[in-house]
């Protein structure tokens, strides 16, 4: 038996659509229902048949689920959380999907005193948003994180951690702080470095913006990928998961000018060394199950 | 007809191996010879019948050859060319497909004076290297920059155009500086980005390295495979075309800082504005055919 029976999706975009679409696939007889602040994604939502029902206020929309879990920006998790406040049955469960946690503990917390909150973050994603973004295989073999408050209740957690397992994901717990600090440096930094560099090859004067597009298969091109990503989700993980992803940029940095100064200097070695180092990194990502094997991503070659 | 009967590679790495495929793929009746540095290199390439003959010598292997394509490190080009100079048919034509052009330019012209030089990059790659990495395709629908000397024979640069373009490449011409210019920042300082984050994720106290690979999946990951690619290769390309890539990196790090300003006093309309402009950058790179339009560069999910 599924470990809820009635599921309230908050925020139809990438992630929520793609949890939708996940439970139609994996779990079914279960109720779902879903809302989204933009009364166009509402309407997409309705018209594909992403869920049972899509309602019209959040109130409306939890008042018989028995999980419901909150897919918007985290910047937006604690106002989507107060709008349903009054209308959450007293043994629901409230979970999330955010990508720092935090401030989204602090947030749930505040907005939902006494209820039972179960905060995770499935580390899974795409470079697309909106509701037809998702698919139902997003969280399968990927890891989702959980991050219960100490005095979580523990039947709780156990039903949330079912619930991803259902949509294909494997389960770890975490310290939200130790989180935060964990996907700074594996999720991030990456994008804020990915965002930087596509901004900086594209203010050149000498480099026209049409050469650096036209020659971006040299590698630039991977970055232009990451640096699609939702503007508005990705301005609020580096507002909200601040001391850490600067914490990171700090260290990045100081390699950066390591580096800057053995090219300056000549120091072949160095790069070498580093360079080997790094290439290990990648075996043991691809021998851990965490990337396509085949070159280049496996991407098609005409 | 093709535009060179006789073609010799000298080098069998990931390019070498994949111009010889895709000569037996594309001209067929062109005679292939084969040379590499490394004795297993080449026992490799014999093994899987890469050319017709695989020599023990560079001077053996160009004798009759009418093109002659040096597909080694930037920084191995001069010492290369050196080693077949005295056996060079007075005729032949000489290229390369170093991934910088203006150190190569010199290298070839102090080694091979009087030669016909037709220097030449194709802008792909994957993150693999050796003579089993290579294929046919590899070139298909990329781009090849020559970057001819004033004075080269137009003949000879029509002919080696046309030998990249039966190798299913674009052709397009610069100037050897500019080249430089351009591909540090679609290539080189893409790489070093990439490889200074995968050092700096591998070694973090707090965040151990086994969670690095293990949530890599939230953007990490991606740089581990551009990461992953050849170490000579790369300290060469970094050595060889220092000026434009300390340049490049410079202009990085500021923008780098600007974000990092940002992020630190909560300026989030600042991060939007960026990421909106740098989504835009991804759409040229799609619609200019010049990546994967599939999300998450086509990834096989499950
Ligand atoms: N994308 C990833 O790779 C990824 C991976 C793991 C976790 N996450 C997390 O998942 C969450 C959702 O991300 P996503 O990629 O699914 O974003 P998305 O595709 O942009 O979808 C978010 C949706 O939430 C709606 N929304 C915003 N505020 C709301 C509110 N107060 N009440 C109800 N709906 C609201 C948005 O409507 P508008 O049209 O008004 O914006 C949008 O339709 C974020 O917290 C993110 O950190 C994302
Ligand atoms: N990989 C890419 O993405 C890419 C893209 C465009 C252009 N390029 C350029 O293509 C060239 C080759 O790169 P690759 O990726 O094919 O490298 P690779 O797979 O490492 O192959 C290079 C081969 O050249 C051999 N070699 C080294 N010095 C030599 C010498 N003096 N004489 C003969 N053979 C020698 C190497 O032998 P050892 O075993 O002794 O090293 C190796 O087998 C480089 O100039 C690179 O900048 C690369």
């Amino acid at each position: 038996m599924p470990p809820f029976s009635r599921v309230t999706v908050i925020g139809l975009g990438l992630i929520g659509s793609s949890i939708a679409r996940g439970v139609r696939a994996h779990m079914t007889g279960v109720g779902l229902t879903g809302y989204d602040a933009d009364p166009q994604v509402r309407e997409t939502a309705k018209a594909i048949g992403l869920c049972d029902d899509v309602a019209d206020s959040a109130g409306a929309a939890v008042t018989d689920a028995d999980l419901v879990i909150l897919c918007v920006p985290v910047g937006a998790i604690g106002d989507a959380a107060r709008e349903f406040a009054e209308d959450l049955p007293a043994d629901a469960v409230v979970s999330d999907v955010g990508s720092c946690k935090e401030s989204v503990v602090t947030a749930l917390r505040e907005a939902l005193p006494g209820v039972a909150i179960v905060p995770a973050h499935p580390v899974a994603g795409t470079e697309r948003s909106g509701p037809e973004a998702g698919f139902a295989q997003l969280f399968h073999n990927r890891w989702c994180i959980l991050t219960p408050p100490a005095d979580a209740d523990p039947l709780a957690v156990e039903r949330v951690a079912e619930f991803w397992k259902r949509l294909g994901a494997d389960i770890e717990m975490m310290e939200p702080a130790h989180h935060d600090r964990v996907l700074a440096v594996t999720s991030h930094l990456p994008h804020l470095i990915a965002y930087t560099i596509v901004g900086t090859a594209s203010d050149l004067e000498e480099v026209t913006s049409s050469e650096v597009i036209k020659y971006s298969a040299g590698g630039f091109r991977d970055f232009t990928r990451i640096a699609a990503s939702d503007p508005t989700m990705w301005r609020d993980v580096f507002l909200s998961n601040r001391e850490a992803v600067l914490d990171m940029l700090q260290r990045f940095s100081e390699d950066l000018s390591a580096l800057q100064r053995a090219i300056r200097w000549g120091k072949g070695e160095e790069l070498f060394d580093l360079f080997t180092r790094t290439r290990a990194v990648r075996r043991s990502v691809i021998e851990q199950g965490q990337d396509d094997a085949r070159e280049d991503f496996g991407r098609a070659h005409d």
